[in-house]
Protein backbone atom coordinates (compact mmCIF):
# COMPACT_ATOMS: atom_id res chain seq x y z
CA UNK A 1 0.00 0.00 0.00
CA UNK A 2 3.03 2.26 0.63
CA UNK A 3 4.28 4.07 -2.11
CA UNK A 4 7.56 4.72 -0.46
CA UNK A 5 9.97 3.57 2.40
CA UNK A 6 9.33 4.70 5.40
CA UNK A 7 11.46 7.69 6.56
CA UNK A 8 13.99 7.80 9.29
CA UNK A 9 13.42 9.81 12.31
CA UNK A 10 15.60 12.44 11.81
CA UNK A 11 14.38 12.96 8.51
CA UNK A 12 11.10 13.09 9.46
CA UNK A 13 12.21 15.99 12.06
CA UNK A 14 13.79 17.62 8.76
CA UNK A 15 10.61 17.40 6.44
CA UNK A 16 8.28 18.53 10.37
CA UNK A 17 10.70 21.60 10.51
CA UNK A 18 10.27 22.39 7.09
CA UNK A 19 6.57 22.09 6.96
CA UNK A 20 6.68 24.41 10.06
CA UNK A 21 9.05 26.94 8.56
CA UNK A 22 6.88 27.08 4.97
CA UNK A 23 3.56 26.10 5.13
CA UNK A 24 0.56 28.49 5.74
CA UNK A 25 -2.15 27.02 7.34
CA UNK A 26 -2.71 24.47 10.41
CA UNK A 27 -5.54 22.60 11.05
CA UNK A 28 -6.26 23.92 15.12
CA UNK A 29 -8.70 21.45 16.98
CA UNK A 30 -9.33 22.62 20.49
CA UNK A 31 -12.33 21.81 22.74
CA UNK A 32 -14.33 23.60 25.67
CA UNK A 33 -13.60 22.91 29.63
CA UNK A 34 -16.96 22.20 30.20
CA UNK A 35 -17.12 18.61 29.48
CA UNK A 36 -19.57 18.71 26.64
CA UNK A 37 -16.96 16.87 24.54
CA UNK A 38 -17.86 19.04 22.08
CA UNK A 39 -14.58 19.21 19.50
CA UNK A 40 -13.57 22.07 17.42
CA UNK A 41 -11.43 22.79 14.08
CA UNK A 42 -10.77 25.13 11.91
CA UNK A 43 -7.79 26.28 9.70
CA UNK A 44 -6.01 29.42 10.65
CA UNK A 45 -2.55 30.74 9.56
CA UNK A 46 0.18 30.55 11.90
CA UNK A 47 4.19 31.73 11.95
CA UNK A 48 6.72 29.84 13.49
CA UNK A 49 9.80 31.13 15.70
CA UNK A 50 11.64 28.39 15.85
CA UNK A 51 10.26 26.97 19.10
CA UNK A 52 6.46 28.21 19.27
CA UNK A 53 3.37 28.42 16.82
CA UNK A 54 1.97 31.58 16.84
CA UNK A 55 -1.98 31.91 15.89
CA UNK A 56 -4.29 34.59 16.28
CA UNK A 57 -8.02 33.87 16.27
CA UNK A 58 -11.01 36.31 17.73
CA UNK A 59 -11.23 36.62 21.05
CA UNK A 60 -15.04 35.60 21.05
CA UNK A 61 -14.53 32.66 18.51
CA UNK A 62 -15.16 29.04 19.55
CA UNK A 63 -11.21 28.50 18.95
CA UNK A 64 -10.43 31.66 20.87
CA UNK A 65 -12.35 30.84 24.05
CA UNK A 66 -11.21 27.50 24.47
CA UNK A 67 -7.78 27.62 23.80
CA UNK A 68 -8.04 30.66 26.92
CA UNK A 69 -10.49 28.54 28.60
CA UNK A 70 -7.96 25.21 28.25
CA UNK A 71 -4.15 26.10 27.37
CA UNK A 72 -4.54 23.19 25.12
CA UNK A 73 -4.24 22.30 20.92
CA UNK A 74 -3.89 19.75 19.14
CA UNK A 75 -2.55 20.93 15.44
CA UNK A 76 -2.83 19.24 11.85
CA UNK A 77 0.35 20.65 9.16
CA UNK A 78 0.32 19.28 5.71
CA UNK A 79 -1.83 17.40 3.47
CA UNK A 80 -3.90 14.02 4.94
CA UNK A 81 -1.01 11.47 3.77
CA UNK A 82 1.73 13.65 4.93
CA UNK A 83 1.09 14.95 8.55
CA UNK A 84 2.13 17.05 11.19
CA UNK A 85 0.75 16.25 14.37
CA UNK A 86 1.19 18.90 17.12
CA UNK A 87 0.51 18.56 20.91
CA UNK A 88 0.91 21.67 22.68
CA UNK A 89 0.04 23.78 25.60
CA UNK A 90 -0.73 27.66 25.19
CA UNK A 91 0.11 30.57 26.22
CA UNK A 92 -2.77 33.90 25.34
CA UNK A 93 -1.02 36.53 24.50
CA UNK A 94 -3.22 40.37 24.17
CA UNK A 95 -2.13 42.41 21.45
CA UNK A 96 -0.77 44.62 24.23
CA UNK A 97 1.77 42.12 25.06
CA UNK A 98 2.79 41.07 21.49
CA UNK A 99 5.93 42.88 20.69
CA UNK A 100 5.81 45.47 17.66
CA UNK A 101 7.94 43.31 16.27
CA UNK A 102 6.29 40.15 16.75
CA UNK A 103 2.83 41.62 15.37
CA UNK A 104 4.69 43.15 12.18
CA UNK A 105 6.40 39.70 11.58
CA UNK A 106 2.66 37.83 12.01
CA UNK A 107 1.21 40.80 9.34
CA UNK A 108 3.84 40.12 6.67
CA UNK A 109 3.91 36.61 6.84
CA UNK A 110 0.04 35.92 6.73
CA UNK A 111 -1.11 38.73 5.05
CA UNK A 112 -3.40 39.57 7.69
CA UNK A 113 -3.14 42.51 11.02
CA UNK A 114 -4.99 41.56 13.75
CA UNK A 115 -3.91 44.60 15.12
CA UNK A 116 -6.03 46.60 12.93
CA UNK A 117 -9.39 44.93 12.80
CA UNK A 118 -12.06 45.97 14.82
CA UNK A 119 -13.32 42.72 15.86
CA UNK A 120 -11.05 41.74 18.82
CA UNK A 121 -8.38 39.37 18.26
CA UNK A 122 -6.37 37.76 20.94
CA UNK A 123 -2.73 35.87 19.90
CA UNK A 124 -1.63 31.99 20.97
CA UNK A 125 1.58 30.75 21.59
CA UNK A 126 1.75 26.79 21.28
CA UNK A 127 4.76 25.55 22.68
CA UNK A 128 4.74 21.96 21.11
CA UNK A 129 4.84 19.41 24.04
CA UNK A 130 4.75 16.06 21.45
CA UNK A 131 5.14 16.09 17.61
CA UNK A 132 4.93 13.16 15.21
CA UNK A 133 4.61 12.95 11.73
CA UNK A 134 3.99 10.41 9.38
CA UNK A 135 2.63 9.72 5.54
CA UNK A 136 1.47 6.28 5.34
CA UNK A 137 1.08 3.11 7.33
CA UNK A 138 4.56 2.01 6.97
CA UNK A 139 5.33 5.16 8.97
CA UNK A 140 3.04 4.72 11.91
CA UNK A 141 5.97 3.12 13.83
CA UNK A 142 8.68 5.54 14.82
CA UNK A 143 6.32 8.70 14.09
CA UNK A 144 7.18 9.91 17.99
CA UNK A 145 9.63 12.97 17.09
CA UNK A 146 9.57 14.91 20.38
CA UNK A 147 7.90 13.58 24.05
CA UNK A 148 8.07 16.44 26.95
CA UNK A 149 8.86 19.42 24.73
CA UNK A 150 12.10 17.38 23.53
CA UNK A 151 12.88 16.08 20.23
CA UNK A 152 14.16 12.85 20.10
CA UNK A 153 15.77 12.72 16.88
CA UNK A 154 19.70 14.52 17.37
CA UNK A 155 20.36 17.32 14.92
CA UNK B 1 -6.33 39.02 -1.06
CA UNK B 2 -8.83 36.48 -2.55
CA UNK B 3 -7.88 34.75 -6.41
CA UNK B 4 -11.57 33.99 -6.90
CA UNK B 5 -14.53 35.43 -6.72
CA UNK B 6 -17.15 34.20 -4.21
CA UNK B 7 -19.19 30.98 -4.91
CA UNK B 8 -22.78 31.18 -4.74
CA UNK B 9 -24.31 28.36 -2.06
CA UNK B 10 -25.65 26.11 -4.68
CA UNK B 11 -22.56 25.79 -6.02
CA UNK B 12 -20.97 25.47 -2.72
CA UNK B 13 -23.08 22.66 -1.74
CA UNK B 14 -22.41 20.89 -5.47
CA UNK B 15 -18.27 21.52 -4.41
CA UNK B 16 -18.90 19.99 -0.85
CA UNK B 17 -21.09 16.77 -2.31
CA UNK B 18 -18.07 16.54 -4.80
CA UNK B 19 -15.55 16.12 -1.78
CA UNK B 20 -17.91 13.79 0.48
CA UNK B 21 -18.04 11.33 -2.88
CA UNK B 22 -14.48 11.28 -4.05
CA UNK B 23 -12.15 12.55 -0.93
CA UNK B 24 -9.91 9.66 0.66
CA UNK B 25 -9.60 11.27 3.78
CA UNK B 26 -11.20 13.53 6.37
CA UNK B 27 -9.81 15.77 9.54
CA UNK B 28 -11.51 14.72 12.76
CA UNK B 29 -11.78 16.39 15.35
CA UNK B 30 -12.96 15.02 18.90
CA UNK B 31 -13.09 15.72 22.67
CA UNK B 32 -13.39 13.46 25.68
CA UNK B 33 -16.16 14.55 27.94
CA UNK B 34 -14.07 14.39 30.91
CA UNK B 35 -13.48 18.46 31.27
CA UNK B 36 -10.21 18.36 30.99
CA UNK B 37 -10.02 20.33 27.71
CA UNK B 38 -8.02 18.23 25.74
CA UNK B 39 -8.78 17.75 22.02
CA UNK B 40 -7.64 14.97 19.57
CA UNK B 41 -7.01 15.32 15.69
CA UNK B 42 -6.59 12.55 12.99
CA UNK B 43 -6.38 12.00 9.38
CA UNK B 44 -8.65 9.07 8.56
CA UNK B 45 -10.35 7.45 5.45
CA UNK B 46 -14.15 7.87 5.11
CA UNK B 47 -17.11 6.80 3.25
CA UNK B 48 -20.03 8.77 2.15
CA UNK B 49 -23.31 6.94 1.19
CA UNK B 50 -25.66 9.68 0.43
CA UNK B 51 -26.32 11.29 3.98
CA UNK B 52 -23.37 10.36 6.18
CA UNK B 53 -19.92 9.62 6.87
CA UNK B 54 -18.61 6.09 7.59
CA UNK B 55 -15.60 6.02 9.52
CA UNK B 56 -13.43 2.97 10.99
CA UNK B 57 -10.78 4.03 14.24
CA UNK B 58 -9.46 1.05 16.86
CA UNK B 59 -11.72 1.15 19.80
CA UNK B 60 -9.53 1.62 22.32
CA UNK B 61 -7.43 5.14 20.36
CA UNK B 62 -8.15 9.09 21.72
CA UNK B 63 -10.60 9.04 18.83
CA UNK B 64 -12.63 5.60 19.23
CA UNK B 65 -13.27 6.20 23.03
CA UNK B 66 -14.52 10.13 22.40
CA UNK B 67 -16.74 8.90 19.70
CA UNK B 68 -18.46 6.48 21.56
CA UNK B 69 -18.53 8.36 24.59
CA UNK B 70 -19.99 11.79 23.13
CA UNK B 71 -21.36 10.96 19.87
CA UNK B 72 -20.03 14.30 18.81
CA UNK B 73 -17.74 15.44 16.15
CA UNK B 74 -15.85 17.95 14.16
CA UNK B 75 -14.75 17.01 10.99
CA UNK B 76 -12.54 18.90 8.15
CA UNK B 77 -12.46 17.90 4.10
CA UNK B 78 -10.62 19.55 1.77
CA UNK B 79 -7.21 21.51 1.77
CA UNK B 80 -6.71 24.80 4.07
CA UNK B 81 -8.27 27.12 1.67
CA UNK B 82 -11.02 25.00 0.15
CA UNK B 83 -12.47 23.78 3.17
CA UNK B 84 -16.03 21.85 3.90
CA UNK B 85 -16.20 21.62 8.16
CA UNK B 86 -18.96 19.03 9.16
CA UNK B 87 -20.55 19.29 12.63
CA UNK B 88 -22.05 16.06 13.47
CA UNK B 89 -24.01 13.50 15.64
CA UNK B 90 -22.36 10.19 16.18
CA UNK B 91 -23.95 6.27 16.36
CA UNK B 92 -21.16 3.98 16.89
CA UNK B 93 -21.55 0.65 15.29
CA UNK B 94 -19.83 -2.78 16.21
CA UNK B 95 -18.44 -5.26 13.14
CA UNK B 96 -21.66 -7.02 14.20
CA UNK B 97 -23.66 -4.48 13.79
CA UNK B 98 -22.54 -3.23 10.27
CA UNK B 99 -24.09 -5.34 6.91
CA UNK B 100 -21.52 -7.02 5.08
CA UNK B 101 -22.58 -4.51 2.32
CA UNK B 102 -21.31 -1.89 4.20
CA UNK B 103 -18.17 -3.35 5.69
CA UNK B 104 -17.04 -4.40 2.06
CA UNK B 105 -17.69 -1.14 0.68
CA UNK B 106 -16.06 0.46 3.44
CA UNK B 107 -12.58 -2.00 2.37
CA UNK B 108 -13.04 -1.67 -1.47
CA UNK B 109 -13.52 2.04 -0.98
CA UNK B 110 -10.48 2.89 1.75
CA UNK B 111 -8.21 0.01 0.75
CA UNK B 112 -8.29 -1.69 4.67
CA UNK B 113 -10.44 -3.92 6.29
CA UNK B 114 -10.93 -3.45 9.96
CA UNK B 115 -12.71 -7.05 9.70
CA UNK B 116 -9.77 -8.87 9.10
CA UNK B 117 -7.30 -6.87 11.66
CA UNK B 118 -6.67 -8.65 15.18
CA UNK B 119 -6.73 -5.01 16.85
CA UNK B 120 -10.40 -4.44 17.74
CA UNK B 121 -11.81 -1.65 15.32
CA UNK B 122 -15.44 0.05 15.87
CA UNK B 123 -17.16 1.86 13.06
CA UNK B 124 -18.96 5.17 13.51
CA UNK B 125 -21.35 6.57 11.68
CA UNK B 126 -21.42 10.19 11.36
CA UNK B 127 -24.70 11.76 10.59
CA UNK B 128 -24.25 16.01 9.81
CA UNK B 129 -25.89 18.65 11.46
CA UNK B 130 -24.55 21.63 10.28
CA UNK B 131 -22.21 22.09 6.98
CA UNK B 132 -20.02 25.09 5.99
CA UNK B 133 -17.46 25.81 3.24
CA UNK B 134 -15.28 28.34 2.42
CA UNK B 135 -12.01 28.62 0.08
CA UNK B 136 -10.48 32.18 1.29
CA UNK B 137 -11.84 35.55 3.26
CA UNK B 138 -14.57 36.67 0.56
CA UNK B 139 -16.03 33.35 1.43
CA UNK B 140 -16.81 33.58 4.73
CA UNK B 141 -19.76 34.98 4.47
CA UNK B 142 -22.54 32.54 3.00
CA UNK B 143 -20.76 29.47 4.34
CA UNK B 144 -23.64 27.79 6.11
CA UNK B 145 -24.92 25.17 4.10
CA UNK B 146 -26.67 22.74 6.27
CA UNK B 147 -28.21 23.51 9.49
CA UNK B 148 -30.05 21.25 12.08
CA UNK B 149 -29.31 18.53 9.41
CA UNK B 150 -31.03 20.08 6.58
CA UNK B 151 -29.45 21.19 3.46
CA UNK B 152 -30.08 25.22 2.94
CA UNK B 153 -29.50 25.60 -0.58
CA UNK B 154 -32.36 24.40 -2.94
CA UNK B 155 -31.10 21.04 -5.21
Amino acid sequence: MAAQPARPAKQRKQDALHRLEHDADVWVATAPDDGSGVPYLVPLSFVWDGSTVLLATPANSPTGRNLKATGRVRLGLGPTRDVVMIEGTVDTVTQAELTEEEGDGFATRTGFDPRRLTTPYLYFRVRPQRVQAWREENELTGRELMRDGEWLPAD
